[in-house]
Order: C-alpha cells, then sequence, then structure tokens
C-alpha cells in the first residue's frame, strides 16, 4: 500500500491506524451486519458512539458539565453565521479580532446582519501576528468577543488567551482543536470544522457554555437555532454519523496516545524541527509569521523567490512530500502538520529542505 | 461477515458492491497515497470525483444543461429553511401542499419566516394519501409551490406531477431520489437528502434550474445562498467529500444496473410482493396508505393489535429483518425498499410475514 506524507492543510492526514479500525470494519460495524453508514441514528449502536464522542471531546479539554458538545453540519463557515444570529444585536453586537481570513469572513457575516464590531486587526501587517492584548478594545456592551486561534493561511496562533472583561470569548479552533491543553474554562463557545485534526470534512464540533444554548430565538429558522441541536442532543435530523464515528475514533486515540498534554509535546516537537529549519537555513528560508506568534499547526515560509518555491513543490512531490504549496494569499510554502502528522514525516520534510537548499541556495 | 437485511428508513442499507469497493481503497484513494478522507478538494482527484457525481446524477434524470447539481449541508431540514429564505417574500409566498411530516415541517420553516401558504392538505385523513390534483389551490402569486414527493413515515408517493400553472414546481424526494425515471423537466427544483437512497448522512443533494441560483440575496448569509454553491461549484468551503463520493459511486451503480427504467423496475417488483403480502392476508395486515397513494419505498402496515405489532418486530429481528418498526405517529410496521434493498431481502420479508400470519392469525 502506498502512503504519502499528507501536509495539506484539510482535509490532512489522519492517524493510520484509526483509519485501519474503520476500513476493517466497514461492511459489519459492531457485529449488527450493516456498516456504519446504513445503521439508523435512532439505534442504540449509533447512540452509544455518539454519545462517547462527546463525553471524550469533553474529557480531553477538561470540561465538566457546564458545558455541551454538538454536532452541526455547514462547516465553520455556517457558525461564522450561526453565531452572530443566534448571540448578536444591533444593542449588544459581536466584537471580532481580525488576525486572517477566517477571521474577517467570520467578522463579514455579522456584517452583513449589521451587528459586529472590530476590536483588533492585525491586517495592515499581512496578518504576520495576531493582534496583542494591549491592542485589542472590546465595546463593554459586546454580546461576544470572537477570535480565531490558529490562523490556518498565514501560520500563526495565539500564545495567550485574550482577555475580555466579562465579555464571553467565542472561538475559532478548527485548526488546533484537540492539538494541545488550554484552560479552555476560560471560553464560552469553541468551534472547529473537524477536516483538520479530528475526522472527515462534514461535521463541526460546537463546544458551548450549556446556559447559552437553552434557549434561542423563535423567529430564527429551526436548523439555525443552538437549541435545536442542544434539546435533541444534536439528533434532531440524521446527524452525519459517517464523521461523527470517525471523530470519536480519532478523540479516543488521543487519549491512548496520552491526550492533550502528550499531543502537545508531540506537536511541539514537530514544530521545533521545520522551525530550525527554516532558522538555520540563512535566510534561504523566510517565515511568514513573526516569532512570537508562530503557529505549530500551519509552518509558513518563502524561498527566495517564486521560481525556486515552484520547483520545491514539484521536487517534494517526487519525494512523497504532499500539499507543501502555501496559500495564494501568502504564498510561498506552508506545511499543516497536525496532530496526525508523526515526526517521522516532519524529519523527512526536513531533511529535504535541508537537501533542496544544499542544491539550490 | 454478517450482512441484515435493513429495513430502516434512513440510513438505510447501500449496495453491497459499492460498500466493498469504498473499502477496498479506503487507505489509498486513486493511488494518492491518501485515503479519500484526506485528500484536498482543491486536488484534481477529488474535482473529478465531484464533477463525476454531478454529471452522472443530471444524466441519469434526463436533464440538461440548463439544471445544476448543488451539495449543500445541513439536510433537507435546512432546505426547509433555505428556499422560503431565497425564493419566498410577503408578496410572493411559498404554496406548500402537506402530505405527511417532512412537507409540513418545511412549510413551518416559511411560516417562520411569515412568507408560507397552504395549497392543500390531507391532514384530516392521518395523511393516508397525498393531495389530489383537483384538491391543490395554488395561488397565482406563489414563488413557488412546493411538495414532498414520498412519504416516508406514511408510507404515500405522488402517482402524478402536480399542474402548477406556471408556478415552479419545487419537490423534496429524500427518499424517492433516482428511483424511477419522471419527467424531472417539470420541477425547478429537486432536493434529496441522500441517506435513503444515495450514500451517507452528511449532504443533500439539490438539482435546481440555474436561473433560480445564479443570484440570491446579499442579504443573506453566505452559506444560506444558493448562489455561493452555484458560483464555487459546491466548493465554497470544503464538501462533505466522502458523502458526495459514496453518491458518486451509487449513481455509478445505478448507471452500471441499467440506469432509473431498471430501477423502477425492480422497485416496483418489490413493492409488489409486499402489498400482495398485505392484500392477500385476509386483513391480518392492513395497509395504512389507500391504494392510490401507495409509496413503492416505504410499505406501512399494521396488525390486529399492538401486542402482535411488537411480537412481529422481536421475530423479525431474529430472522436477520431489521428496522421494521413504524414510525410512532403511524404505529405499526414500517418496511422502507429502498432502490439498494435487494429482491431476496423483499422476499425473506413476505415470507417471514407470511408464516407469521399462519402462527398468529
Amino acid at each position: 500500500m502506498k502512503r504519502v506524507y499528507n501536509f495539506n492543510p484539510g482535509p490532512a492526514t489522519l492517524p493510520l491506524e484509526v483509519l485501519q479500525e474503520v476500513q476493517a470494519e466497514f461492511l459489519d460495524f459492531d457485529n449488527s451486519g450493516m456498516s456504519i453508514i446504513e445503521i439508523s441514528h435512532r439505534s442504540k449502536n449509533y447512540e452509544k458512539v455518539h454519545n462517547q464522542a462527546k463525553a471524550d471531546i469533553l474529557e480531553l479539554m477538561g470540561l465538566g458539565d457546564e458545558y455541551e458538545v454538538l454536532f452541526i453540519q455547514g462547516g465553520a463557515s455556517l457558525q461564522f453565521a450561526m453565531i452572530p444570529m443566534n448571540f448578536a444585536t444591533k444593542e449588544n453586537p459581536g466584537s471580532y479580532a481580525l488576525s486572517g481570513i477566517f477571521s474577517t469572513n467570520a467578522y463579514k457575516e455579522a456584517e452583513i446582519l449589521g451587528v459586529g464590531q472590530i476590536a483588533a486587526s492585525t491586517k495592515a501587517e499581512n496578518f504576520r501576528r495576531v493582534p496583542r492584548q494591549d491592542e485589542i478594545k472590546i465595546a463593554p456592551n459586546s454580546a461576544y468577543f470572537h477570535v480565531c486561534y490558529n490562523n490556518t493561511i498565514y501560520g500563526t496562533e495565539y500564545h495567550y488567551i485574550p482577555e475580555t472583561n466579562g465579555v464571553p470569548l467565542f472561538a475559532d479552533m478548527s485548526s488546533d482543536m484537540l492539538s494541545r491543553p488550554l484552560n479552555f474554562k476560560k471560553f464560552s463557545l469553541i468551534y472547529a470544522g473537524v477536516q483538520k485534526n479530528l475526522g472527515p470534512a462534514g461535521v463541526v464540533v460546537v463546544v458551548v457554555k450549556k446556559s447559552l444554548v437553552e434557549k434561542s430565538l423563535e423567529t430564527l429558522p429551526t436548523m439555525l437555532r443552538y437549541d435545536t441541536f442542544y434539546k435533541k442532543n444534536s439528533l434532531f435530523n440524521t446527524p452525519p454519523e459517517f464523521s461523527i464515528y470517525f471523530v470519536g475514533k480519532v478523540a479516543a486515540w488521543i487519549k491512548n496516545c496520552g491526550g492533550l498534554a502528550e499531543m502537545a509535546k508531540r506537536n511541539s516537537r514537530k514544530a521545533e524541527v521545520l522551525y530550525a529549519a527554516i532558522d538555520e537555513s540563512n535566510n534561504f528560508y523566510r517565515g511568514h509569521a513573526e516569532k512570537d506568534s508562530r503557529s505549530f499547526m500551519n509552518v509558513t515560509f518563502r524561498l527566495p523567490n517564486e521560481e525556486l518555491e515552484k520547483k520545491f513543490v514539484a521536487e517534494a512531490l517526487e519525494n512523497n512530500l504532499i500539499g507543501v504549496k502555501g496559500h495564494r494569499l501568502v504564498g510561498g510554502l506552508r506545511a499543516s502538520i497536525y496532530n496526525s502528522m508523526t515526526l517521522e514525516g516532519v524529519e523527512a520534510l526536513a531533511d529535504f529542505m535541508k537537501k533542496f537548499r544544499q542544491s539550490n541556495g
């Protein structure tokens, strides 16, 4: 069987052990005589999977009974709209820190509804860093303060939890969900499209304080109300079973590996290897992100010119290193090294970077 | 490997050949060295799958270039909201025929927005039949006329295409999508949650006249505008790749079987076998649907009393006949016999029905 090192930003590489387990039981799930994709979402077999996935996510995050896990379709992009629809008004707008494309897109949806405010932005610096605490101006009447905690395209992340002075903190963690321990209790709502760190595209994991979602506006369409998902255990209509089932297996895999502390250890080591390859290259490789905002999930860098960048992508491909082309807005290269990327894969890329520099530097 | 006969209404049984094919290539899709769930939605390998699925669906339905296939998350329940949000106004409301629970739920979403009208209803008859043409009163200023073409819970379906006098005809075909040929050109918008006839829950196939979705209201959130999906080939954000890939394989499987004409032949034969088992039972089994509204996808029936119904479900289970309990709103039994249910499975159920009647009649 052919396997490559897949550095794509999402959909992204997933744990081989989990893929193999899913493959093995694909025709007969839990001795039911049915595939997981054929089984009723009202069955006990499925319900067990659904509830275990929820419980494991909360356990990994160190969150208790005051939080709920919701499974919602539509991607983080639909959350960008649901959040202001459910929580913001003209009197109590949503406040946003703009630190990249996705945080800007989140703000735009609030803007369409006329309920968005900008609390900070690093756009003028081409999003090379996230805003510092002293730059963040959250209006006290804000319904929430929204951040994108890790910026996939620019390769930056927050290395501190913003202080909001009592305004509920909301975070898009699509690209760093379950990648390291954090005081998650400081957040009121965390969401993540699963296709980067957790599983197959098709579901968003929303971790939210129950008190926020017990009752939603009755003027909203049913499927855009958080309480529809909360009251029905995310089973109001047929959920994306396969994605949830897979996410559950990945959560269990993380627990078996040693939880978020172990993930953080592995992810830090991987990031160190790549940032060292950049920093020790005598400026042949130049990181896009400022050092104190560097992401340990997405490593972005440029080469001396675009021709070399193209050559790098092509030769990397020949070496089974896939998906290292950067986003067109940043240019250059990007290596996404989520939980499931192995140190072996990262070392293969670092070796390649060294050789490429020696041949082309 | 254990396999049962799965009569669940959805998620439902899927073609064994397709499940096996997906299993075989699950770790290495298209010689990419990645699983289909790990591969970039911007890659050529994925794009080929995505576009082929669209083309095959249109070809099977006999629709040409004036139609587009969209892939949208959120289930048919989100379409219930998106349809009035995109197309209805107070001046030009959406008109609805109520023929069961899902058509009523669709209407309710228009009602929340204050843009819904009822054109017909068979609720007073406990939805034992769909409305007749002469009962349907569509206001001429209607933005569309919406029907649920097959009613999963009640086991009824339309055996005629309603005449709308120029009002665009919209249909929820979640439970009869690609089950038989029809003059689909009479419809302006057809949608189906895929988890009954086409694949794994997590995507809705929307087949729509392009002229309807070229430009949506700018006041709507991005992910609730049809033109977001139309202009970006349903790739504005990460699509639910696995569901779309699987639906593509099922569409190809239908083509290989002989297309919708062959599906209709198989499905009619299966329905005949079960309705015969009901009609020849000397009133031991009593069909819920009136004969001229009988569905050939969902066969609903009662037994002389609830005790016998419970016994039937339990003994069916012992015979590997799964999911025959009816919906609580109708009670009794239901056998869902979508495209992928084999004649062998239906004959096993009919045999069981005969034996059960002999032992308990």
